[in-house]
C-alpha cells in the first residue's frame, strides 16, 4: 500500500500548476479570448500550446517517439487535475477529449503505418480528430449494440452509409474514428475504421446546439453516404470495433474524471475566495457554519473521487480493464462535478449564476458528466453486475 | 378543508390550458420565434398578448378596472401553473415577473393618482415594470438592511445616488420601482420610489450576462447619479420601503412558485413522451422500473409542491403574510424545478443537454430558482425562527 | 379550498391535546407502565381507557350506535396526530392498528349481525382483533396475488389451511379477519373470513422477536390446521377479499401517517427541549445555525406530511379510494418519521442512543414504516403508474 | 501508488475470514449462545478467543512481546474487516473496543512498567478494559474542554471527583484509563490515570439502557467520590490527557470504521441471499433493476469507505495523526452502515426488522457510529478548517 505520488510526478504536477497559474488564468479571466463558442480562440490556442510544449508538459498519453510525456496513467491524474484547473488547460496541454483516447487507443492498437499517419499529427498538435460512435434513435447511444451505421464490403476497403450526432470536435478535426457494423453478430460486428474529412461521402448535418459550453469542432450531427475506407485503414481486425472502444473507453473515461476533478477544485477555489469577502446578515460568510460544513463535504467528496481516479489509474496501469473502477469513479465524480459548481454558484449568490464567473460555465458543462461516454444508471448496473457476480469477493485489494 | 378548486377557476385553468396549446406551443418550438436572449421575440409577444387578452386572459393578479381578471391569488396558482407550461406563457398572459409582483403591490398600496399613472399602464400591457432593490457587495444582497443606495431629501422631492445589479427587466422598463435609504434606522429606514426610464441621473452600466435565458430587458447593472423623484412619487410613507417589500414579497415568491410548477409539469410532458418511444439495452425506456420510479417520485415532488403553493395562496388571501407557508412553497419548489429538469434531461440522454428540447432552456432557468427572492438557506432559517418561538404550534391548521 | 380545521374538529384536537398531557406523558415517563415487550402495562391501558372514553375521545371511526366518535377522516387526522404525541395514545383512545383497521372495515363491509358480533365488542374495547393476511416466502407479502392460504368448501362452511406470519396483535386479539384463497382467479381469488380465537383449528406457532417495541398480542407466526368458518362469517361475498382488502387499507394506511406525524412532532419537542439547555464548544447547542437548519427542515417535511395526509383524508371522505393520494402520504410520512426520530437522537447526542427518552422507541418502531402495509418502493409504482395513466391529469384538483 | 495488499497480510485477511465463517458464523447463528445484552456469553467467549489465539489470529494491534500481532494500521483494516463479518468477531480477536484503542495507547505511550503492569494483562485476554471520558450535561461531551471530574493534587498522588457516563464495558473491565481535569489550562488542562476496579472511591451508578446491542460491560454511568491515583498511574505526563486522547483516537476512531466495513459487507451478503430467493409480483427480486442498483450503490459506497480507511491507516503508519484523513473516513463509514443495514433490511423486508437475521442488530448498533468519538457533525467540521487553512493543497498526494 503507498498512497504517495512518486516525485518525478509531484514535479510535473507542480510545473502544470505553475504554467495553469501563469499562463492560462489571465488569459480565461478575459472574455476577448474565448471563441464564439465559449472556448479559447483558436490563435490564442496556437501561443498557449506552443508554450506548453516548450514546457515540456504536453501529451502526457502519448509515446515519446511522437512528441508525448509516455507517462503511466497515475502520472497523468497528477497532471490532467491540475490542468483543468483551467477550463482551457485540456486542449493546451494537448490532453482534451475526444483527442487523448483517440491518441491513447492508437498508440495501443494501430500499426506502426497507422501511427505515423494518424496518430502522430494529432501528438504533433498539428491536427485535431474525433470518435464518431453515437446514433440517434433508434441508433445506438448507451448500447452500442444498437449500432446502425453499416459498413459494406467493396474490393479494397468498405462503403460506410449511416447517420451520428454528437460527435465532439467533427467540425474542426481532420481524423475520425468511426464505427459502423460490418456484421449482426453480437460481439463481433461492429468494426473501427479510419479516415480523414477530406475524403467525400460524408458530411456534417448540423453542429447540435447544446446546453453547455463546447469543444472546437462542436458537437456535429453526421450522414454517411457512401465513404469509402481501404483495407488498410481498419483499426484492429474486422468485427474488433467492440473491443476497440472497451479499450479506448477505460481510460477515455476516466480522463474525464480527472479534468473534472480539477474542474472541481476550481470552483471550491472561487466559492472560498468569495465568502472570504462577503457578508451578509452582520457577518462574514466564511463564517457561517453552515457554509463551513459545505465546503467541507464539498472538499471530501472531491478527496474521494481522486482516490477512486487514482486507484483506476494504477490499475489500468498493472494492465487491468478496469472496468468497476472506472465505473465507480466516473459515477462519482460526475456527482461531484455537478455538486461543486453548483455550491459555488449557491455561495456566489446572483454572481455565481453571472458569466462573471467561470462557474456557470463548469456548471453547465457538469450536466453532460452523466451522460457522456456511459449514463450513470449504466455504470451502476455495471457494478450491480459486479457485486451480483463476485458477493464478498467484489471488495479485494491487489490487481487481480 | 376543502380541497377542490372552485368549477369557476377551473374553467379558467382549461381555458388557459387550451390556449397555451394551441397558440403558445407551436410558437415555441420554432426557434424563428426567440429573440437573441432566447425569449420570444417583441413582434410575436404583441401578436400572442392581443389574443391572450381577446381571450380573457389577462392579467390575473389586477384590478378590473384597468383590465385585470382581478382573481383570488389561489386562482392565480391554477392559473399560472398551465400558462408555464410553455416558456412563453408568463409574458403573454401579463403574469411574467417582475410586473406581477410590481402590479400586485401597487394595486394594495399606491395612492389612487400613482395607479393612473404607473399601474394602468402596466396592467394594459403598453409599458414594462422592473423592480430595483439588490445591490452588489458591500451593498444589499439576500439582507436588504444592508442597503446603501441612499435618497437625499431635496425640496420637493429626493435625489438618489447609489448601485443597483441584477435589476430584472430595466432594459426594457419604463417604470421603475426603486428601494433607498432614508434613514439608519433598520426598521424604518429603506423607502419605496416610483420613476420613469425617461428620467434622468440615472443609467444602465450593462446587461449582466447569465447563465440562463433572460427575461426581457434582462438584469442590468445600475448607477444613480442624481437622479430626482417628487414626493408624489413616493410609494407608501417615508421609510415604509421594508413594508413595501414585504407586501411585494409575499404574492412575487408565491407566483415564483407556480409557473416553476408549470415548467416542472412541462419537463415531465417531454420525458414521458420520450421514453415511451426510445429504446436501450432490448426494452422501451418507460418499461424500465427504474425511470418508472424516477418519474414517479417527480410527479410526487411536484404534487407536494402544488400543495405548498396553493396552501400559501389561500393563506394570503385571508389576509395572512403567510411568511411561513411562503417559505415552504419556494424552498420545495426551487429544488423540484431542478430535480424535473435535471430528471427530464437524463431520461433525454444527450437529446436533454441539446437545444432540441426547451429542457436545457429550463435548466439553466432552474438555477436561479434557488437564489432568487431569498436563497434557500434563508427560507430555512425563517423556518427555523418559527418552530423555535411556536414549538407545537408550528403545526397548526386554520387562518390563524 | 379551505385548509382550515373545522372548530368542532379543533376542539377535539385540543382536548386530545391535553388528555394526553394530563394522563399519557406522566404514565410513558415511568418505566414501571411499560410491560415487557415495551407497550404499555395491561392494568395501567384499563385505567386509562376508561378515562378517555368518559372524556369522549374514543373511537373516532366507529359508528356512533357502538360508542365510536363516528367522524369524519380529515376529523381523525387532527385527533390521531395528537394522540400519538405519546406512544401510549393510540391504544389508549381505541385507536390503535389493527383495531382501528378493522374497526373501520367492519363498519363499511359487515352485515348488521356481523356488526354486532364482530364489531361492537372492539369498540367497546372489550376484545382486541387481529388481520390475518402476511405470508411467509413462498406465499404473500408484498403482493397479495400471492396468498396461499386455502380455504376449501364444506358443508356450511370453509375449512382453512396455511401459514401466515407477522400477524400484528394476534397473541391478544378474539377476533380475526383472515385472507385465504378460495380459487385462483386473480381478481376473484381471495376471501375474508372471520374467526373468534377460542375456534379450534389454528394455532400460535411463535411471537416473532422484532427490532421495535411491540404491539400487544405481538406479531405472530401461525400455522392454520383445518380451521373452520360457517358461511355467516364470510366477510363480504366469495370472492371479494382482494376489495375488502382495498377498503380496509386505505384508511389503515393513512392513519398509519396520521400516528406517526404524531410521534414525529413529539421528536421535535423533545429534540427542542434539549438544544435550548445543553452546551458545546462555547454556546448552545440551539444557537448553532446547523441545529436550526436541521429543525427547519424537519419542521418543513413533517408540515408537507400533514397536508398529504389531510388531503387523502379529504378524497377518502369523498368517497375515493384516493390511491394515489394514500400512497403519496405513506411514502412521504414513512421517511418523515424516521427523519425525526434520527434528527432527534443525533442532537441528544448519547442520551438519544439511550432509553432515557422514548427518541430510541420511535427509532426502531419507525424502521417498519416502509415496510408494513406496502413497501415504499411497492407505493411509487402506484404513483408511476398513475403518471403513466393519467399525464398532465395527475395533478388536478377536486375529487374526480 | 500501491493500491494491493502486501501478501502476508492478504494470507492473514483469508485466514481470518476462514475462521469466521468455521467457528464464529456457526456459533452467532444460535442465540442460545448470546448473553441477555445481545452479546456473546461469557463462556463461548472464553472457547472461541482460546481457538483464535491458537490460530494466531490475536491482538492485532499490540506488541509481540505481549503476545499480540504486532502489525501495521494497513494490515489492522484488512484484518478487523473480516473479524467483523461476524457480530462476534472483534471481540474474539481481541481486537474490540475499548480494548483496542487502550491497547494501542498503552503500546505507545505508557512506561515500561505501566505496560507490564496495566497492558500485558489486557492483551493475554485475561482482563478488559474502559475509556472514562465522556460526561453527561453540563461536562464534556462532544467537547472535551468541558471535562468537569477533577482530580486534586495530594501526597503521592491524585484525588478524583466527578461524574462520567456512556463509558463502554465499565460493567466488566479491571483497567481503565480515566481522563480528569487537573488545571483549568485549555491545552494542558486535562490528566490521564490509570486505575484498577478493585480500587474505592468510585462507583457505577447504572448501566445505562441503550438501543443497540451491548458490549461486555454495557455502556455505564460512573462516579467518582475521591478515587486515589499513586503518580506512577499518571498516563504520560500531567497535562498530556489531550494528548493523550489524540494519540488514541486517531486509531480507535479507525477501527471503528473498519469494524463496521465488515458489518456493512455482511449486510449485503444477507440481503443478496435473500433476493436470490424471494420472488414477488412475478419475478426474483434480485431481477428487479432497482434492486440491483440499490445493491450495486450499496457495494460503491463500503468501497469507497475502504478507500478511506486504507488511506488513512496507511497515513497513520506514516507517523501522521492523519486527522483529516481519519475525519473523512469516520464520516463517511458511519454513514456506509447505515445504509447497509438498511438497504438490506428494506430487501429482506418483515424478516428484516425481525430477529431471524443479525440485520436488526446491526441496524441498532450502526445508529450510534453518527454519534461516538466525535459526531458526524463535529468530523465535517473538522474538514471545513482543513479546507480554510489549505485551500488546494487540501488535496495533496503523499505522506506530508
Amino acid at each position: 500500500m503507498d498512497f504517495a505520488l512518486p516525485q518525478e510526478f509531484e514535479d510535473i504536477r507542480l510545473r502544470t500548476r505553475a504554467f495553469v497559474e501563469r499562463e492560462l488564468l489571465p488569459l480565461e479571466a478575459d472574455r476577448a479570448n474565448f471563441d464564439e463558442h465559449e472556448n479559447i480562440r483558436l490563435d490564442r490556442l496556437e501561443e498557449a500550446r506552443a508554450n506548453a510544449r516548450a514546457a515540456g508538459l504536453w501529451a502526457p498519453q502519448s509515446p515519446r517517439e511522437f512528441g508525448g510525456m509516455q507517462l503511466p496513467i497515475v502520472a497523468w491524474a497528477a497532471m490532467y487535475e491540475e490542468a483543468n484547473r483551467s477550463i482551457f488547460g485540456p486542449v493546451v496541454f494537448n490532453c482534451a477529449a475526444p483527442d487523448d483516447g483517440n491518441m491513447s487507443v492508437l498508440a495501443k492498437v494501430a500499426t506502426p503505418a497507422q501511427k505515423e499517419r494518424w496518430l502522430r499529427p494529432i501528438v504533433e498538435g498539428r491536427v485535431r480528430s474525433s470518435f464518431a460512435m453515437t446514433e440517434p434513435h433508434p441508433g445506438g447511444g448507451s448500447d452500442p449494440t444498437m449500432i446502425r451505421t453499416r459498413a459494406e464490403k467493396v474490393s479494397g476497403g468498405w462503403k460506410i452509409y449511416g447517420h451520428k450526432w454528437f460527435i465532439t470536435g467533427a467540425g474542426e478535426a481532420s481524423h475520425f474514428i468511426l464505427l459502423a457494423r460490418t456484421s449482426d453478430d453480437t460481439r463481433k460486428g461492429l468494426t473501427a475504421f479510419l479516415f480523414h474529412k477530406d475524403q467525400p461521402g460524408w458530411r456534417i448535418l448540423r453542429r447540435i446546439a447544446i446546453m453547455g459550453p463546447e469543444e472546437h469542432g462542436g458537437h456535429c450531427e453526421i450522414e454517411f453516404d457512401g465513404l469509402e475506407v481501404a483495407d488498410e485503414n481498419v483499426l484492429m481486425s474486422v468485427g474488433d470495433g467492440l473491443k476497440m472502444t472497451q479499450i479506448r473507453l477505460g481510460p477515455a473515461r476516466l480522463t474525464h474524471c480527472m479534468r473534472w476533478l480539477g474542474l472541481s477544485k476550481r470552483c471550491v477555489e472561487i466559492a472560498s475566495a468569495y465568502v472570504s469577502e462577503r457578508h451578509a446578515f452582520g457577518k462574514r460568510l466564511a463564517d457561517y457554519e453552515s457554509i463551513q460544513i459545505k465546503l467541507g463535504e464539498l472538499a471530501h467528496a472531491i478527496d474521494i473521487g481522486r482516490l477512486l481516479v487514482m486507484r483506476a489509474a494504477w490499475k489500468l496501469d498493472q494492465g487491468d480493464f478496469a472496468r468497476k473502477e472506472v465505473s465507480s469513479a466516473k459515477i462519482h465524480v460526475a456527482d461531484t462535478l455537478h455538486l461543486a459548481a453548483d455550491t459555488a454558484i449557491q455561495l456566489n449568490g446572483a454572481r455565481g449564476y453571472s458569466k462573471d464567473t467561470v462557474l456557470e460555465w463548469i456548471y453547465r458543462y457538469a450536466r453532460q458528466a452523466r451522460l457522456v461516454d456511459g449514463a450513470s444508471e449504466v455504470h451502476k448496473m455495471v457494478l450491480a453486475r459486479h457485486v451480483a457476480n463476485e458477493g464478498l469477493d467484489y471488495w479485494r485489494w491487489g490487481p487481480k
